[in-house]
């Protein structure tokens, strides 16, 4: 891919909450966009670091001893094996990297809010 | 790094261009930042996909057949292999997403251009 992507662009074509879009790949790594509100289920990625860039709203990250508050432009990055959630209160556009392979819901049972692999946008 | 990182905050923290600054590593990727201003060598990378997203300012990927012009929010990935050069007519603020083997210049010549590595932010 050697086209110019526009953020808000692809933000704009889908609506879905907890729906993670494929929107590059490159070594390995999926750039994913996806749009939250609500409290995602606890969960943990044995072998995967995740990052999440804020691009519009508020986002938490909630660790079990603590929770972590982001807005638009600042990110975090979950290092593999840390059990974590994600939440907001109102919609928010976020930008995530990770593997390739990486299930949304890692370690927590299937649930609706296992969302499929590999939709792009 | 379980921290929330800033984005504005990290690019006011320097101030030289062509220097990247890694903000976070993961699954053995930099996220890194740097400031552009002029035109960089025209070189590729073997073995690694590039992506940059532009956070601030205009900013260029120049291909032998074509430039790509971008702007905040938007990137581009640059496959492995593919020549290119970087440039920007007034300062850029662009997020880079690459291994952290990748030297900026590639298979240019050493020269001016060529970033130490490992410098964070």
């Amino acid at each position: 891919m050697t086209q110019a992507v526009d953020l808000t662009e692809k933000f704009a074509a889908f609506s879905d909450h907890w729906r993670p879009r494929v929107a590059a790949q490159l070594n390995g790594q999926d750039v994913r966009l996806v749009k939250v509100q609500g409290v995602f289920p606890w969960h943990s990625h044995a072998d995967a670091d995740e990052m999440f860039l804020v691009w519009k709203g508020r986002f938490r990250v909630e660790f079990r001893d603590r929770v972590v508050a982001l807005e638009p432009g600042q990110f975090i990055v979950v290092p593999r094996g840390v059990e974590h959630r994600t939440a907001a209160d109102e919609e928010a556009e976020v930008l995530i990297f990770e593997p390739s392979e990486v299930i949304n819901t890692g370690d927590a049972p299937v649930s609706d809010f296992t969302a499929p692999q590999g939709q792009t946008v």
